[in-house]
């Protein structure tokens, strides 16, 4: 048995499977970690958090198996807060609170764990959630991939706001907050060690506030996502099937960097598929439109937002693209998996 | 390539990367098996859940990682629904809805999946939850072990209730509601293949209806937690200390099943650090005791249920126990991992 000085030492250094067992290793190390976003209910330590409310509750849930964990722009743990987060706001709902869930592969650095840690308070901080419950499980070395995060979280709709993929009509318009495919590109890039001439980093970022300042702007939004796994065509498709009506987009408004587009080219991948961290897509009716576009485009997250399409009654349930030369193809969901733990 | 009615055939058989992309394949699958435990809001696959609440809400998450997936008494999906119905429900609060989150090795056998939704269904109807929003995410293979599942869950806290582990006082009874250490052994037992003359089945159950009925005997319960991970030692510290008082118990009041008892001391395990999920442990004031353990014994999940001790102002954080010989020994918290991934 090596003398204690030794075992404090690997303690600190790796992450062990006694850091799973009631807890309390590991909850030493979060709680010091995340002390200064500690709060009442979370210091409490009890089983669940309990908290007034009152209204139309959003309640969703993701987790989060990105890989590798620290990517340009963002890590896991950034990624889990924003995920949550954006689900929240996408239903028009003010965030809350976020529970924190990790399951964790023996052998993790500390030091990993403490940036992730980092990243979620400087996520939470900027979206104004609160973590108010958590749980660490801690799985032998071989059975998870370094660490996996579960974020679920509960916000507030507010009076009058009624947001679903099933709320489109004929006539409304379809807007888009900025640039598609950063996230998947700066991903995968950092996955496969591609270099770029200009680095893309990951469009990670809590929409919520973006979110909130359109609905300033009008309370009429019928439908709001923002196009992670799958893309931008996968949200049109997913709008179109639930509202049961046909979207029409124009290629040439979509905006995308050129180092995303050059990436797309050069790998073979479609930026339609791929997937969004910081970007939302909204239909809103035609007379709503512009007070809404300007509105994002004050927002630091809205600056390069756009109309990109409209609603109509033809081919329901289908997404169809006018391309750039005029001629018009239709956007289907993607059938497989294009890019495997991107989120 | 090989021809489409094969390729549909491995799909059926095993879970593929591609059953995780934007989730269409995965949700097709979960949602033909949860059908009939399908509700307007979940059917809506909006990102997050919206319904209405008002009052004091109670949030908790876990992740659950056990192995084996299967256990006699229960598997994975049923502790994954239990487990978070417990922790609400630890709170006084009234269980109402789960979010439910899948990541999934590439490869687990569709068999298994949906046998583990069959389990999911059946106790989160025993519980009288709804799952009202999810998320599936696969890994490749080795990047996971199987499946591990996060539920979240909220529930309301009825009026007058206030369940806190900081709320024991000096006088009050302790009750425990049944036989300690069948869960943890029943693990155990499955995963190293030991066979015992009588088989130990898990005690995997939802407690909130047992929570409610000694709500309706007194709103005065000051402390309650299930002795999940780290058992019912770790569950008396945690008392102890939040609520700065000592906690005295009476080894003899214990109750433990001979045959858990034969298998602690054959492994050298000591039953009151292994994990239960389906006991619950409660602290009330004195003159509330005998109401309180009188609908507990009412209730198929309290049959067993005895006063094992109290609080006292002496020794503050900490848990003393009289041994069956009328010695006293303290009993601590748990260091490292007794058994790792038992929940």
């Amino acid at each position: 048995m090596p003398p204690i000085t030794s075992m404090e030492k690997a303690m600190e250094d790796k992450i062990l499977l006694a850091h799973g067992s009631g807890g309390k290793l590991m909850h030493d190390l979060i709680q010091s970690f995340l002390s200064d976003i500690g709060n009442p209910m979370l210091d409490k330590m009890d089983d669940a958090a309990v908290f007034d409310v009152k209204g139309k509750l959003a309640f969703t849930t993701d987790s989060y198996t990105v890989q590798p964990l620290f990517f340009p722009g963002g890590d896991i743990g950034k990624l889990s807060v924003c995920g949550t987060v954006n689900d929240i706001a996408m239903s028009g709902a003010k965030p809350l609170y976020l529970s924190l869930a990790f399951i964790i592969e023996e052998g993790l650095p500390v030091a990993e764990l403490k940036k992730i840690l980092g990243s979620i308070k400087k996520a939470a901080a900027e979206a104004g959630v609160k973590i108010v419950t958590g749980d660490t499980k801690v799985v032998n070395k071989g059975c998870a991939d370094k660490i996996f995060i579960n974020t679920a979280g509960v916000g507030i709709v507010p009076d009058g706001v009624n947001i679903s993929a099933a709320n489109a009509r004929p006539g409304d318009k379809v807007i888009l907050s900025g640039n598609i495919g950063d996230h998947g590109i700066a991903v995968l890039s950092q996955r496969e060690g591609l270099k770029f001439t200009s680095p893309i980093p990951s469009d990670c970022a809590p929409l919520n506030g973006l979110a909130a300042e359109m609905l300033k702007a009008t309370k009429n939004i019928r439908c709001m996502r923002d196009p992670t796994r799958g893309g931008l065509s996968t949200t049109l498709n997913d709008f179109a099937e639930s509202s049961k009506v046909g979207i029409n987009v124009a290629e040439g408004q979509i905006p995308i960097a050129k180092a995303v587009l050059a990436a797309c080219e050069l790998l073979g991948l479609d930026p339609l598929y791929i997937a969004n961290e910081g970007k939302l897509v909204v239909v809103v009716p035609a007379k709503d439109a512009a007070a809404v576009l300007a509105a994002m485009k004050k927002h630091k997250y809205g600056k390069n937002a756009c109309i990109i399409g409209e609603v109509t009654a033809e081919h329901p349930g289908r997404v169809v693209m006018k391309t750039a030369l005029g001629a018009s193809r239709i956007i289907d969901m993607p059938v497989g998996e294009l890019l495997p733990r991107i989120c």
